[in-house]
């Protein structure tokens, strides 16, 4: 008796490869036996969660052996109140990978297509995969998105178009009226998702006013995040803004419980704790702009960038680079799986963490 | 310019309903200006989480930032030892709820159908709509499984097979052997899901071995949940044991960080913690046994249940009922969405929840 369950399985996820994360501190503590690691693989803020997020957690526990609020009305007030959206256009996701998730559930299947850049993030290309439906990579215009490229390839199948701002891992970025000019062109049968996780690094004048465009163009998915500058990659949550009968859609597909209820409280906390947020946005814009500069007195090639991490050029393989730096303690980000095998992705954490990466790079001759 | 967004959804999405909740006791504070509010709707643990729970959040709040462990790894560690399986074997979920998408979304298309029992578990009819697959809903025996009929259903087509052990939200319980004798007659190319989230609450003898079947039944996938009487509800974990190959795909589908990182702690400390799971399971034990006693007494009818709740015949139509209990501070959860109108189901609380809820029936003349 075999049992191929492979052959049992959805085509789409036949062929589906799983997101390699960036390697957990513990992870290398228990291959190499070594202690004072520094992680900067997975864009995360250094600055640990805001206090006031601690004390809500805190004040949360008792209640764990209930569940949680499904439809997440006080953070959803809270983000209503912030983004002058109704709490009916938005839609909470166990982080913004869950709300990407329940677009493409939602909205692809194996006829449609799905158009994204090159070197763009890669739940894209996985998600598509999932669904069984057609990519359409656009090659990259410096690393970056091509939009007109992009525009160009929409055809009666096209279901979505995503565009990251900034993206990841390149770090790439479309300033307002490039971004304007583009939705304005995308036709209204095809659903652009605009994927903001890094949004908040962005400077004010730099920040597209994206979610005020949904009344004119009810086709855009506005995605952003609580786990980069908000500090909670560990709690998951993540959102979208959009047309109310969308968000009722995506509401449909969506598990009813998917964000736990610390992830509620500690993300209603981290909105409401402005201070924190624009500590974590100094720091970055103070040690991206340090590490920059640092990089171009030793003439390593990046990849101009506004989010909190830097892609560097290793001119060649930079498998043996990633390895060597694991022994020195410092974790990066390899991107071959992204098509870039010869960079590394670098995060921004606090000085001392970047002075660590800097000196590995200048023990290991890289510098 | 119109934008019908329910036509550019997929097909099974455009029929799915939104799964209801049992209503919050904040929300029906903001409803009634109530307070004192015993909530019996949702079969949560009433003893709240444990301390080893809290102290285990306690102690990973700092790290919040950093994402969580995508592999969680020492949770599926302690999983393995306690049911005798390889970490291989396991998928974890943020709750049995995800776990059980994951498998519908691994396996099941539209030409497939799903195999279920009239009034089991409402989420197996709301995902086999969601792939737009076929229902095959079996007549059920007493208000429990008819295993024979669901037997006699399997076809070509037939891809999953589901049956809740104990059922929610009827309480039906399927004995150890005739349970084994079901999973024997089941072809390999169905799979079958066994969805044990009120496992715990059987008493010893009672609790089917069923992680044992796996290597004999490689088509068996065994779901269990820390929502119910390891008091976690809030945080939302479940896993199930299956063959290496299908954890495998399951998790392929996965989204890397599905299980936030209070999330995995909390479990890992829940399953150390026998102790606050006996004291759980015999609260139950001794409060049903009361609860049943007193319907007895005053002869309301209700459906024999081996969970934490029971489901009583309110003999005519009980949404009215439901609502004046409501008034009296006490939820309770309408079944009308699984074809029981007349009933209520009514989860065990403690001692005193319990005595609110008996008195509510005396006070409006319902006992």
């Amino acid at each position: 008796m075999s049992h191929d369950f492979l052959s049992l399985a959805n085509q789409g996820v036949q062929g589906l490869k799983p997101y390699e994360p960036g390697k957990p501190i513990e992870e290398l503590e228990r291959e190499l036996g070594i202690k004072d690691i520094v992680k900067l693989a997975s864009n995360e803020n250094p600055l640990g969660p805001s206090q006031q997020v601690k004390a809500a957690i805190a004040a949360a526990v008792a209640d764990l052996s209930r569940y949680p609020d499904a439809s997440g009305f006080t953070l959803k007030q809270a983000l209503s109140e912030k983004l002058s959206v109704t709490p009916e256009q938005l839609v909470l996701g166990n982080g913004s990978n869950e709300v990407l998730e329940l677009i493409f559930r939602a909205f692809v299947q194996s006829e449609h297509e799905v158009i994204y850049s090159q070197y763009a993030f890669i739940v894209y290309a996985l998600l598509t995969q999932s669904c069984g439906a057609v990519h359409r990579t656009i090659p990259a215009k410096n690393y970056g998105h091509d939009l007109d490229a992009m525009l160009a390839a929409i055809n009666d199948k096209t279901k979505l178009i995503c565009v990251a701002n900034p993206n990841n891992p390149t770090g790439n970025y479309i300033n307002p009226s490039e971004l304007k000019k583009f939705v304005e062109q995308v036709p209204t049968h095809v659903l652009i998702v605009l994927d903001e996780a890094y949004f908040e690094y962005l400077q004010a004048d730099e920040q597209p006013p994206s979610c005020d465009w949904i009344g004119q163009h009810p086709n855009l998915i506005v995605s952003r995040t609580f786990s980069k500058a908000y500090g909670l990659a560990g709690l998951r949550v993540g959102y979208c803004a959009c047309h109310p009968d969308i968000a009722d859609l995506l509401n449909r597909v969506r598990e009813p419980f998917n964000n736990n209820s610390l992830a509620l409280v500690a993300a209603e906390a981290a909105l409401a704790d402005e201070a924190y947020l624009n500590e974590s946005v100094t720091l970055n814009t103070q040690e991206l702009g340090r590490v920059c500069q640092w990089l171009d007195t030793k003439n390593i090639q990046y990849i101009p960038t506004k989010g909190n991490f830097v892609t560097v050029d290793m001119k060649g393989d930079a498998m043996p680079h990633y390895q060597a730096l694991l022994t020195q303690g410092v974790i990066v980000r390899p991107i071959g799986g992204y098509g870039m095998p010869n960079h590394l992705r670098i995060s921004i954490g606090t000085k001392a963490e970047n002075d660590r990466f800097m000196a590995a790079f200048e023990t290991l001759g890289l510098a």
